[in-house]
């Protein structure tokens, strides 16, 4: 199955976060004229590449490859240091030897996203034609567009069934979308905190972000990268919206209340008093050292895009008829950007289909990040599941 | 109790919404420097002026007053056409001849809370020293300074006591500061949507907002209206993440879902292909049409500051000591904003001081924004609760 025209680099050169879009610290596939990209937007990309970690050995059976599927301001650095911020893996609570997703038993693949900016082609990405980055000239992405991607690395490693896809929020998505299109190569699907649509909630927080970046006169219609610019403010303004949406009222008070950061009283300015002010400008500042503005109006709008249900007819039970796939599915009591309403939907619809499904809720008050955190009882689902999935397919 | 060097000037002339800070469309009073503002920053404003509107007529006993507290964005337009937008006013659901608050039986006003940009003195006013708009030289105000302003003006009004202080959201903080600070002067209290501190999660996204506007280079350092700039894309983006919290998901979801705007079909693009974004978008526009940036900023660090416990040695019971005000308190439960479990913290307090106190959480699942729209329960309350207080004190 591995496509013999694909060419296999592996670049490690220091640079920073701009270089990671062409020339990541990554393992990188390049995928030539021969090899387009079929897009829901219509025609092809050509040629593209994908960015993509591994952890753990793949078996002489092929059978142990896990693929994760990371969320909107994720990457494939799951279990690694990152090689822009010098910090942790997103996952290494999950995802190491010994860990509930074990790198000693399991080959783990993270790839980053198309429209990413972390090596896989996207809006930062050099445009072959001009050699300038494509800006808006990149055509919209969806989420399917990312998971035939991710099905042509996953043909280029030689794996003909993934043992499970697993992922969080955007990742869950991904999850869903690579059981309805890949229903034989994916033995178990985990989508955590996920959804098959976007709600009318989501779909509005993004466009907050995105109106956020585009209203920044550094944006340049999105030629920033080309004329020398960086929509800083925007991006960060962007993710500060973000970051409220993924934590609970309950974490934020337990975490800040209305404690005021470094100072005895009320400043009377408006400068940052409170320690939630304080850290919410960090997060945003923290951000835009590592994200591309571009990428993040192609992820959003791929995540607002989806809506499984809708390519099978309207009903969802469609997208997973027949499907031999087990699946597990967590949501937590506090996320309110990915409700346990939505997880209960994609349980319906399974349940309707036939399916094999768990679905636990958790009692959080973490919020939609909960699935990032420490949560052991994440961690015990994660662990059981897999396993079971591991003997029924014999990987010891 | 009317401050004899205030003077009372009716302008209606016909300019637009800048014009409307130094002269609105609206009552005036001015008070001079022998009548100062005492602010909790420290020092004094003066002079500084107070626009508001009243409807039906103060009766001889001057018992039957109402004061209106409008919400952040609101202003002293209740019930009349708006000047600048021409639109109907914000409370005709509630406010109006034979509605709940009945303006046949009551005199009602309503007055623009200081900082803000209709009328009374905010940052876009002129700076009696330099007769160039305030701009960030505005001393930082409170809750607590806009209702020592609002007391000024109903001293002038000769109204020694209200029959009742009525908002929603910033408008219940402004009542509940309103009985701590003056429990004679208030018979009856009504806090709708309302909290005795911010949260969290709301400074987050006040500093969201805030930081919106700051990152717009055509905020200039707040000097924008002297440099003949308007910061119109930052403040949008602020009220478009401020108008997600006023609603609720499911309310996003009955009005919007997923509908396409004016479309077959998804166009790949960053066009408001769904209702949602296009509604936010107007939502975003239109209020910059009325709105001054700065003082977004100023009445939402108000907001902020409001903690009316820690002015009470941190216990809020200690607020309403003694009083003797009723008090009836609504929330909605689909409110996450201004959630139920604020109002409950205000109803134990007042029981804590012994206070007479109804409150009522109404089912709704228009979020926030419930008590500015059709809600037929609201209104049986709001008339239930008026109409005793008004026999209580021999109100026809």
């Amino acid at each position: 199955m591995a496509d013999g025209t694909a060419s296999f680099v592996d670049i490690a050169a220091p640079e920073l976060a701009r270089g990671e879009a062409d020339r990541p610290h990554s393992a990188v596939v390049r995928f030539g004229t021969e090899a387009p990209l079929k897009l829901d937007a219509g025609g092809v990309l050509s040629p593209f590449q994908i960015a993509y970690q591994t952890y753990g050995i793949l078996n002489a059976a092929r059978s142990n490859a896990i693929l994760l599927c990371h969320a909107l301001s994720g990457d494939q650095h799951v279990a690694n240091v990152h090689p822009v911020t010098g910090k942790p893996g997103w996952w290494e609570t999950l995802v190491g030897p010994g860990k509930p997703i074990d790198t000693d038993r399991f080959f783990v693949i993270c790839s980053n996203v198309l429209g990413g900016c972390m090596g896989t082609t996207g809006p930062s990405s050099l445009a072959p034609a001009t050699r300038v980055p494509y800006g808006l000239d990149l055509p919209v992405l969806t989420i399917r567009d990312m998971v035939r991607a991710q099905a042509m690395l996953i043909d280029h490693l030689g794996i003909e069934r993934l043992l499970a896809v697993v992922g969080g929020s955007m990742g869950g998505m991904q999850v869903l979308q690579w059981a309805a299109s890949y229903p034989e190569r994916v033995f178990a699907a985990f989508p955590m905190a996920g959804a098959a649509r976007h709600s009318a909630q989501n779909i509005a927080f993004h466009e907050v972000g995105r109106q956020a970046i585009m209203a920044d006169p550094d944006w340049r219609g999105g030629r920033y990268l080309t004329e020398g610019a960086n929509p800083r403010r925007g991006l960060a303004v962007a993710r500060m919206a973000a970051h409220i949406t993924y934590m609970s009222d309950s974490s934020l008070h337990r975490k800040f209340g209305r404690r005021l950061q470094d100072r005895e009283g009320r400043t009377f300015s408006f400068d940052a008093d409170f320690q939630v002010e304080s850290y919410l400008r960090h997060q945003g500042e923290a951000f835009v050292d590592r994200f591309d503005a571009n990428s993040y109006l192609y992820v959003t709008r791929a995540m607002d895009y989806f809506d499984l249900a809708a390519d099978y007819g309207g009903v969802l039970a469609n997208a997973f008829k027949g499907t031999k796939t087990r699946f597990c599915l967590v949501s937590f009591t506090s996320d309110w950007l990915f409700p346990t309403s939505e997880s209960r939907t994609v349980v319906h619809a399974l349940n309707a289909a036939g399916a094999s499904v768990s679905f636990a809720e958790i009692d959080s008050d973490k919020g939609h990040d909960a699935f990032l955190l420490e949560e052991p009882e994440l961690f015990a689902i994660t662990r059981g599941f897999l396993d079971a999935a591991a003997r029924a397919v014999g990987v010891p």
